[in-house]
C-alpha cells in the first residue's frame, strides 16, 4: 500500500460521504421550481466498477522494468482499479463518462513516487521510451487536464504524487514554507497549524488538492483576496523537467532539475517562475515549492451583508477595491445564487434563513426591495482585533453607502463550516440526471454586469435551444483592484445519457463563448487542460498561443509530458473529448 | 524634429541640469573621508562630441527606403548626434565608455514611429532584412540593454518610442488606464493627473524612463509596496513580434501582433503576460499597455524614523510586513547610507540635520545608541486620512517595539522632493574619476542581514584588490512578505582610463557573485540586458536558462529582437562588453 487514498472512481471525494437534502425543507421545492425534477424521483442507478469495460495495461516489460527500479515493485500499480481511479478528473463530463463506462485512453500504469529522486528516475524512464506523463496530484482537475489524448498509441504513465506529503522546513523569520508538492490541503494546514502557521489557501477542491497540483494550475482560494493567488503565494519551486538532450531519449539523460530560489520579486528576464505555474504537466513534473505562509490570525470574522440587487453588489464590492480596505474575502451572489443558498440552508438551525426572517423580510420590503431580487454578500476579516475592527469600519462605511444591510456572523460561519462540501451535490444532482457543472472568468468592473447578464442570458439560450429546463446562477469569487472573477454555476435536466453531452456542451460552450465575446478569460482559475483550449486564441490572441506552443514545444519537444493541454489544435466549441468514443 | 527630447549623450538627463554641492558643507570632507579625493581637485575634462570617432552608418538602400516608407523621412536619422545617443544606456560603464571615445556598435539609425502600425512596418522591415531590432525607452537602462552585440555585422535599428506617448483612454470605473509605451513617466502622470488619477510607479529613473521601458525590465517604483510592481500593475498589453512565419522573411509577413485583454487575473496557462514583462527587447516591441491607476490619495505623508543601527532596522521592516500595516513605502538605509545622507543634506534648511540636531543627538547617546551606527527609515501613508493615522499607529507600534523613535515629517519630505535628483550625481563623480554604480537584490527576511553585511565585505575586499579607496551603502527599497530588495550603491576612486574597467568591474563581480552565493537574484528592478545575463544561470538555475532560452528561440528564431540579452553565451565575471574593444 502506498499510504495514498484517491477519490472514489465515479464521484467527488470520500466513498462514504455524501450530499444529504434532509433536514432541508425548501431544497425540494426550489429543484422542482427551477430545474422542473423531483427530488423523490427513481434516482439512477449508481454505477458499478463491475460493469466497466477496462481497456487492456499496454505497458511494455522495459519500461515496467525501469518504472519498477525508480519507485519499487510496491508503488506501481496497473490493476484496473488503480488505472481507472486515475483516468480523468473530476469534471461534470468526466463523471458522466464514467456514469457510461466510456473510459477512453486510460493509463497503462500509475506510479507513486516517494522522493525528488524517484521522480526523476520515473521522468527520465518515460521520456527515454518515448511514453506519456501524466503527473496527477488530488485529481479533482474539472477542465480534463489528467488524460491522455484520444487515440495516444504511446504508454502512458500517470505519476501519483501522493507520496510527497510533508512541510520539509518553515522559515519562521521570513514566513516561507517549503511543501513537497503531493501534499494535500488538509494535511498541509495540520502541519502548519502544529507550528501555528497557515497557507491561507483554501480553494473548494481544498481536501481533494494537492499543492502542486494548484500552483500547476493557477489556483486560487477563497481567501486569495488579501493572501494572494497561488501565483502570487508560491515564491520558489523544483520541477523536474526535459534536459536539453531529451530528445535524442538517451536513458539517465533526459532529464533536468529546475530550482527557483524562493524570493520575493526578481527581474531576472521573463518570469520561470510564472511560466512553471499554469504549466499543467507540460512543462515539468513540480516536487517541491516555497510558499508564502503566516501566522494564524488573532481575530477572524465573516460578516454577511444584503443589497437590493445584483447592480448594487457589484457597485458595493468594485468601491470596496478602491478604498483602503483589505477584506479576506468578498463575495457577492447573484439573485439566483442568493436564493439557492437560502434553499440549501437547513431547516432546524439554518442560520441563514434564521437571519433573514420575517422582521429581517419586512426590513427590506420597507426599504422598497423586491425581495426576488435581493443579494447575499460575505466579507471576510482577519488579523489583529484593531484590524478586524478598523476595516469592518471600512466595510460597513461602503455597505451603507451602497444601500445594503448586515445581518451579522451567523451565515458567514455556515458558509465557512460547508465550504468543502458543495462539490459533493454534483453526484447527488448527477443521480437525479442533472448536470452541473461551474465556469468562471474575470472581467474588469466597468464590464463586469454586462459579463453577468450576458452570460447568464446566452446561457438561457443554450437552455431553450436544448429543450430542457436549466438554471444558472453567479457569485463575485475573488476581487481585485480593476475587476473580479464571477464564478457561474450551471445544470441542465437532461437524464438522457444519448443526448446528455450534446446538451452539456451547448451550455459550456455557450458560456465560454460569452466570455470571450466579453473580453474575458477561459478561466480564473481552474486552468485550461483540454476542456478550455479551443478558447485559448481569443483569450490570448493567437500571438499568444504561439508564444505558449513555442515553449512547451521547446522544452519538450518529444511531447512526452501531458501533450494536448492548454494547447489544442480543435476549434472553439468542438472539443474533442466531450465526443463519445467513435 | 520628432518632439522627443532625449537625454545628454555624456550623461543622466538635461544637458544643464547637474548635481550641485553647493550649500552642502558636510559633502566635500564626507568624500575626501570615504573615498579619499578632494572634491576641489581640477575635474577630468567633459567629453566632447567632436572627440568622438563615430563608426560610418552601415544602413543599406533598401531597408532605408522600407524605413522611411513606415515611418516617414523626417522621422529617420542616420545622423552620428542622433546615433551617439542611442548607443548605450546610462549605466556607469555605459558613461566611462563614452567619456573615452568607446562607442562600440552603434546603431545605424534611429526611427521614432507615432503609431503602432508604423512600429509594425519597422519591425517587419528590419526581419525581412535580417537586421537587428533594439527598442529604446528613456535610454536610462544601466544594465548594457540597448547595444547590439560588440562585432554585430548587421544593420542596427534603433526604435525610439518617444512619439508615442499618450495616455489613450482611463476606465474610471474599473481604475485602468491604456497608455502608449513610450510615454515617459512625468508627461503620463500628468495626463493621468489632469483627470485626477495616478500610476503610483516612481522608479528613481521616473523622469527619463518609459512605461514600455518599465514593463519590458520589470522596474518597481519607490511606492510599489502598495501599488505594486510593474508587473503586478500591468494587466494588458500590446506587442509588435515576429509572425510564425518570420523566419522566412517575406516582407508584409514577418509580425503578428500580440493582445492581451487587460484582465485582474486568469488561469489560462504559462502566463504570457508575465513572459513579455522583463523580455528586454526580446521577444517583441511593447506598444501600449493597460495599467492599474488610483485616484490620487487624499492623504499623504512620509515619517521618518531613526534605529540604533541596520539590524533593528531589519527587524523592523520585517515585522511591518507581518504586521497588518501597509505603509506604501519603507526605507531603511544602513549606518554608510545614512551618513551619506546627512552628508548631502544642503546646509542652510537641511531638514535632516534640522532633525538630527544636538538635541537629537543627546536623546539617541542616552538610549545608549552609537552614532556611528544609527540608521534612517523613511516610511510613507497614503489614503483616507484616517487610514493614514491607522496606518502610521500600527506602524508606530513597531517603531517603539523596536527601539526606534521617530522624527517626524521633515526628512521624508525633503527625500520626496530630491529623489529623482541622485542619478546627477553619478556625472558629478565621474568628472571627479570616480565610478559609481548600483546594485539590487532580493533575499528572504532570514538572509537579510547575512546578504547585507557579506556584500559589503566582498565589496570592500574587492576595493582592497584594486587597491583604489571605495565606499559602498546600502537601503531595504522594497518589502514583501517573505524579503526584501536591497539597494547597494558603490563607488570607487580610479581615475585612470586605463585600469578604471577592470576596478569597475572587480567590485560589480564582487556584489553580484555575493548575490548568487547568497541565494539572491541578479536584479530585483534594474533588468538583466547584457550585463546581468553571466550570472542568470546561479540565479534561476541552467534549466531556467534552457526555458528563457527556448522561449527566445521559439518567438524569435532569426535572432532578430535585441540579442545577446538577458541570456548570454559569457562566463560569470567575463561580460563582454566590459572589455575595450581590442
Amino acid at each position: 500500500m502506498t499510504g495514498v487514498k484517491n477519490q472514489k472512481w465515479w464521484g467527488w471525494g470520500d466513498e462514504g460521504t455524501a450530499y444529504s437534502i434532509d433536514n432541508k425543507p425548501k431544497f425540494k421545492p426550489f429543484v422542482r421550481d427551477v430545474i422542473g425534477v423531483d427530488v423523490d424521483s427513481v434516482p439512477v442507478k449508481k454505477p458499478r466498477f463491475e460493469d466497466l469495460d477496462v481497456p487492456a495495461c499496454e505497458l511494455g516489460d522495459a519500461l515496467k522494468q525501469s518504472l519498477t527500479d525508480a519507485v519499487g515493485a510496491a508503488n506501481l500499480f496497473v490493476d484496473d482499479e488503480v488505472r481507472v481511479a486515475h483516468c480523468y478528473g473530476k469534471g461534470v463530463r468526466d463523471l458522466l463518462r464514467l456514469r457510461q463506462g466510456i473510459l477512453g485512453r486510460i493509463p497503462d500504469v500509475v506510479v507513486y513516487p516517494g522522493t525528488e529522486d524517484e521522480v526523476i528516475a520515473v521522468a527520465d524512464a518515460v521520456i527515454a521510451a518515448d511514453g506519456v506523463l501524466i503527473p496527477y496530484g488530488g485529481g479533482s482537475n474539472i477542465v480534463a487536464a489528467l488524460e491522455a489524448v484520444p487515440g495516444e498509441t504511446r504508454q502512458v504513465v500517470s505519476v501519483d504524487m501522493g507520496r510527497l506529503n510533508k512541510v520539509l522546513e518553515i522559515d519562521e523569520v521570513s514566513g516561507l514554507a517549503r511543501i513537497q508538492a503531493g501534499t494535500y490541503g488538509p494535511d498541509m494546514e495540520k502541519q502548519l497549524n502544529a507550528r501555528g502557521w497557515t497557507l491561507g489557501h483554501f480553494p473548494d477542491s481544498f481536501i481533494w488538492s494537492t499543492v502542486g497540483g494548484w500552483v500547476a494550475t493557477r489556483s486560487s482560494g477563497n481567501q486569495s483576496d488579501k493572501y494572494g493567488d497561488i501565483a502570487d503565494v508560491t515564491r520558489g519551486m523544483r520541477v523536474v523537467m526535459p534536459s536539453a538532450t531529451a530528445a535524442d531519449r538517451v536513458p539517465g539523460q533526459c532529464t533536468q532539475v529546475l530550482h527557483l530560489n524562493p524570493l520575493p520579486s526578481s527581474s531576472s528576464g521573463p518570469s520561470v517562475r510564472e511560466m512553471l505555474i499554469g504549466s499543467e504537466g507540460r512543462l515539468g513534473i513540480i516536487t517541491e515549492v516555497s510558499m508564502n505562509v503566516h501566522r494564524i490570525a488573532e481575530a477572524k470574522e465573516i460578516q454577511a451583508y444584503f443589497f437590493p440587487n445584483y447592480d448594487a453588489g457589484l457597485e458595493f464590492a468594485e468601491a470596496v477595491c478602491h478604498s483602503d480596505a483589505s477584506p479576506v474575502m468578498l463575495r457577492v451572489s447573484d439573485a439566483n445564487e442568493t436564493k439557492f443558498s437560502m434553499a440549501n440552508a437547513s431547516g432546524g438551525k439554518s442560520k441563514i434563513s434564521q437571519y433573514v426572517n420575517k422582521a429581517v423580510q419586512k426590513i427590506m420590503v420597507s426599504k422598497g426591495w423586491d425581495l426576488d431580487q435581493i443579494c447575499m454578500s460575505f466579507i471576510g476579516f482577519e488579523g489583529s482585533p484593531a484590524n478586524v475592527r478598523f476595516q469592518k469600519g471600512l466595510v460597513g462605511q461602503l455597505v451603507r453607502k451602497h444601500g445594503g444591510m448586515g445581518v451579522g456572523k451567523g451565515p458567514g460561519s455556515m458558509y465557512d463550516e460547508k465550504k468543502f462540501d458543495i462539490p459533493y451535490i454534483r453526484d447527488f444532482l448527477l443521480d437525479l440526471g442533472i448536470p452541473a457543472d461551474v465556469s468562471e472568468t474575470t472581467s474588469t468592473w466597468a464590464n463586469a454586469k454586462t459579463m453577468h447578464d450576458e452570460t447568464v442570458k446566452r446561457a438561457e439560450e443554450a437552455f431553450a435551444k436544448t429543450g430542457h429546463k436549466g438554471f444558472i446562477m453567479c457569485h463575485v469569487s475573488h476581487s481585485y483592484h480593476i475587476g473580479a472573477c464571477q464564478y457561474f454555476t450551471f445544470a441542465i435536466a437532461d437524464s438522457n445519457p444519448e443526448t446528455v453531452f450534446e446538451s452539456y456542451d451547448a451550455v459550456k460552450q455557450a458560456v465560454q463563448q460569452s466570455f470571450m465575446d466579453l473580453k474575458g478569460t477561459v478561466s480564473h482559475h481552474h486552468g485550461v487542460g483540454e476542456e478550455h483550449s479551443p478558447w485559448m486564441a481569443q483569450d490570448i490572441s493567437e500571438a499568444g498561443v504561439h508564444v505558449q506552443k513555442v515553449l512547451f514545444e521547446g522544452v519538450d519537444p518529444g511531447h512526452n509530458l501531458n501533450p494536448g493541454k492548454i494547447i489544442h489544435e480543435g476549434v472553439p466549441g468542438v472539443s474533442s473529448n466531450s465526443k463519445q468514443p467513435e
